[in-house]
C-alpha cells in the first residue's frame, strides 16, 4: 500500500503552497514526487488513459516561476490534477470508457477544466473511467490490493490519488461514482450540492442526478478544489460556495450534533466486521462527547428511515429515462458498441413514461423535504461510504448502496478514509442539506483531525 | 406580406395531421407547399442557413406511408421544422452565426432534434441566428418590410415561419430571442418555463437564462411541440408539460382574469401609436368581461411594479458572468473571431465576482417569489411583447425590453401576434409563473379566439 495519511496530510498541496510562497518548494519539485510515483506504480495500478509528463513539468516550471514573482493565479496555482475521462480536454484525448470515443479528441476543455487551467493548475493526465461513468468497469487496480477493484465509476481518479500519484482528480457521481471509490481507496471524496460544480463539456450520463467532484488525499484540497471550481466558472444556478467555512455552531465548547442513518437496505448488505467498526467508531465519537441520534433513540428518525424505505427512490428509472439522449443516438449509430449494461438502461428507458418521471421528481421532492426537516439542528449525517470494503475482481466495481441516496436528493457527501476491515480502507460517509456544503467541510475537518482516537 | 393569419390557422400542422388520417391529404403535399415558398421568398428573406429539400421530400414520403398504414409515430409525424443554428445537427453544420464554427458538422444531434427525428418530424434546414444567439446580427430580412429586422436571436426561425415557409421553428431565448422575432414576424412565440424544454446539445449562452422555445404560426403546435420535447427528451428537471391544458377555471362562464404589467422602464421605450394599440386591446378585452388589474386600480400591481423596478434586474451582468465558459477558450484560442459586443460582454464578465453573483441569484428568487404572490388568483400576465414594431435595418434586433424580465424569472411566456401598428405587427406578451405553462396556452388559446374583436 504506498499510501499512508499521514504523508497525505503533509503532502497536501495547501500546505505545500504555504512553501511555495516562502521559496522553500517549487511546484516542479512538487510535481517530481508525484512523477516518481507514477513511474513506480501506474504500470500495476493503471489509473490512467492519457499523460503528458513533459507539458505538466513545463506547466510546473511555468508555475514556479509565478510563484517566485510573488504572481501565483490562485490557491491551486502549480497542483497537479488528473481528469476523469468523461470530461473533455482540448489537449487529450476524451474517450468516455468506451470504444465509440477511441481516440476522440475534444474540441475545447470542459468548464472545469479550462477554471483549473486559468488558475494556474497542472493537468497531469486522464483518468479511466467506466464506460460512460455507468457501463463497464475499466482496467485500474486497487492500489491497497492490485487484484481488488478501485470501484468506479471515477476508478482512476480514486486509484491515481490512493497511490500518491496525483494530490487532486476531478471526479463524477451520478449514483455512487466518487464516494464508493474514495471509500475502497482510502481517500477523501467530496460530491457537493447538486449543480454547485459547472457540467458543462462533462459527458451526460443524467441530468437529473449528475455531480462534478472532487477525489483526493486531503479534505481541505477538496474543498479549496471545490471553491475555486463554484467560484469561477459561468452558469452556477445555485450561490458559489463561501470563501471559508461557515459558522456552524460547533466548536471546542459544543460539539457536533449527528444523525446516524442506518435504513435496513443498507445493513442487509454491510458485512458483520464492518458493523463492528461502524458501532466502534460511533462509540468513539460519543466518548468524544458528540451526540448521535439514531433510529433507536429518535422517534423522527425512525420514521424518516420508514419514509424512505416506503419510498423506495426510483434512480435507476430516472437515470434510464434521462439517459434517452444521447445513449439512444449512440445505440442507432455504433451498433454492437454500447455495453449490455447501457444496452439494458436503454431498454428500461422505453419502459418509463413521463408520467412515471412526473411521479419520480414529485417524490424526491418529498424525501428532500423530509431529510431538510429531520436535520433539524443536527450538523450532519452520519454512515458509511460502502457496505463492504473492495471487493476482489475488476468487474464488479462494489455497491451503490449507502451512496445513491445522497445522489438522488442532490445534497452534498464526503467520504472520509477512517475505517478498515480486512486491511482495507473503508469510508464514513458524512452528509448534510442542500447548500450546506461549508458546514459539512467544517464537520469532515473535526472528524479527520480526530480520526486517531479510533485507529 | 406572404403571411396572413386565416392560412396560417387553416394550414397548423395539427389541422392537417387530422386530414394525413383520413387519406385526404399527405405530409409530402403539405411539405411541398412550403417548399414552394421557400422557392419564392427565401431569396429576398434570408432565413435559413442550411437546406436539405431532397432529404425532406424523402422523409415527408417516407411519413406519408406512416399515415397510409395508421402506423404515425405521434402527433408531429410529417411536420416540417426549421432548426436555429446554435443547436446541433449531424446532419446539418452548425455555425452558431460564428466564424469560428463555419462549416463545422456537429457529431450528434441535440436532444431536442433527436426527439423530432424520432417523432417522425422533418428538419427542412437550419436558421440564421445572431452570433452564438448574443452577438452580431444575422442576414436575415423581416418578411412583413424587407429593409426591417426580423428580430433577433431566433431572426431565421421567426421570418421562416413568418413567410410560410416553415409551420414550425425551434428557437431559444436568453433574454428576448424568441418574444421579439415572434413580435416583429407577426407570429406565435412560446417560451416554456425554465428547463421544461432540452438543452442537451444546443450552445449555450447563460446557464441561467437560456430557454428553448418555439416559433410557429399557430398556437396548437407551439404546444404540441413543447409537448413532445418534454415528455420525450431524458432529463427534465421539471414535470413534463402535461398531454392537454390543464383547467384553469376560467371558461364561458366566468372570463379570465388578467394582470397588466407596464412598468415605467417599459412604457419608456414604447411608441405612442402601440401605447394606443395596447390600451384599444386592454379595452375590447374588459369589454369582453375578461377582468383586468393593473397598477391604477389594484395597490399590489403597483407595489409589484415598484419592487421590480426596485431590484433593477441584473441580466446582462449574470449572463455575462455566465459566458464565462466557454467564450473566454474562443477568445483565447481565436483572436479576433469574436464580434466586440461577445467582447465587451466578456470584458464585464472579468468585474463580476461570484460574490455579486450570488447576490443577483438572491434578488431573482425575490422576484420569483413577489411574482408568484402576486398573480394570485389572476388566469396570467398581459404586457407587450416588444416597445416598437421592428424598426428599420438588420443591424439593430431591436429592443429587449419587456421580453427579458420573464427570462430571468425563467417563467413562461407566449407572443401573440394581435397587434398592428405602422402596418407591422407586434405581439402582445402573455405570462404565467412556473409550472403554469398549461393553463397559459389555454389562456393564449382564448385571446387567440377572441383576437378578431380587436380588428
Amino acid at each position: 500500500m504506498p499510501w499512508q495519511w499521514e504523508s497525505a496530510d503533509n503532502n497536501s498541496f495547501h500546505r505545500v503552497a504555504a512553501d511555495f510562497r516562502k521559496g522553500k518548494n517549487t511546484p516542479r519539485q512538487y510535481l517530481e514526487c508525484f512523477l516518481e510515483n507514477i513511474a513506480r506504480y501506474e504500470g500495476n495500478v493503471k489509473a490512467f488513459t492519457a499523460l503528458n509528463i513533459d507539458n505538466a513539468r513545463q506547466l510546473a516550471d511555468d508555475s514556479t516561476r509565478r510563484y517566485q514573482s510573488g504572481k501565483a493565479l490562485s490557491e491551486l496555482d502549480g497542483c497537479p490534477f488528473g481528469i476523469k475521462d468523461i470530461i473533455d480536454t482540448a489537449d487529450f484525448p476524451t474517450e468516455c470508457g468506451s470504444p465509440i470515443f477511441k481516440g476522440s479528441p475534444a474540441n475545447f476543455d470542459a468548464a472545469c477544466v479550462e477554471v483549473l487551467k486559468r488558475a494556474g493548475a497542472i493537468i497531469v493526465g486522464k483518468t479511466v473511467t467506466t464506460e460512460f461513468a455507468i457501463g463497464v468497469s475499466g482496467v485500474t487496480h486497487n492500489p491497497h490490493r492490485l487484484g481488488h477493484t478501485p470501484g468506479g465509476s471515477s476508478s482512476g481518479s480514486a486509484a491515481a490519488v490512493a497511490a500518491s500519484m496525483l494530490p487532486v482528480a476531478l471526479g463524477t457521481q451520478t449514483l455512487g461514482s466518487i464516494i464508493r471509490p474514495a471509500s475502497f481507496c482510502g481517500i477523501v471524496g467530496f460530491k457537493p450540492s447538486y449543480g454547485v460544480l459547472p457540467l458543462g463539456g462533462v459527458h451526460p450520463v443524467s441530468g437529473s442526478h449528475d455531480h462534478l467532484g472532487i477525489l483526493s488525499a486531503n479534505i481541505d484540497d477538496a474543498w479549496l478544489t471545490a471553491r475555486l471550481l463554484s467560484s469561477r466558472s459561468g452558469s452556477p444556478n445555485f450561490p458559489p460556495l463561501l470563501p471559508g467555512p461557515q459558522a456552524s455552531g460547533f466548536g471546542p465548547d459544543r460539539p457536533p450534533r449527528l444523525i446516524r442513518l442506518y435504513l435496513d437496505a443498507w445493513l442487509s448488505e454491510t458485512s458483520t466486521p464492518l458493523r463492528e467498526a461502524m458501532d466502534l467508531y460511533i462509540d468513539q465519537l460519543r466518548e468524544q462527547g458528540i451526540s448521535i441520534a439514531d433510529k433507536n433513540n429518535t422517534r423522527e428518525i425512525a420514521e424518516l428511515e420508514d419514509a424512505i424505505s416506503k419510498f423506495s427512490p426510483d434512480s435507476r428509472e430516472m437515470i434510464a429515462y434521462d439517459m434517452r439522449w444521447p445513449y439512444m443516438q449512440y445505440r442507432s449509430r455504433y451498433p454492437g458498441m454500447l455495453s449490455d449494461k447501457i444496452m439494458e438502461l436503454l431498454e428500461l428507458s422505453e419502459s418509463v413514461t413521463s408520467e412515471a418521471y412526473a411521479g419520480y421528481l414529485s417524490n424526491r421532492k418529498k424525501i428532500r423535504d423530509l431529510v431538510r426537516t429531520a436535520v433539524g439542528n443536527a450538523d450532519g449525517f452520519i454512515t458509511l461510504s460502502a457496505p463492504t470494503p473492495a471487493p476482489p475482481g475488476l468487474e464488479f466495481t462494489g455497491s451503490r448502496n449507502y451512496a445513491a441516496l445522497w445522489s438522488l436528493l442532490g445534497f452534498p457527501a464526503f467520504s472520509l478514509p477512517i475505517l478498515k476491515t480486512d486491511d482495507l480502507p473503508v469510508g464514513v460517509q458524512i452528509m448534510h442539506v442542500d447548500n450546506h456544503d461549508a458546514v459539512l467541510y467544517e464537520l469532515a475537518s473535526w472528524l479527520m483531525k480526530t480520526r486517531h482516537a479510533s485507529a
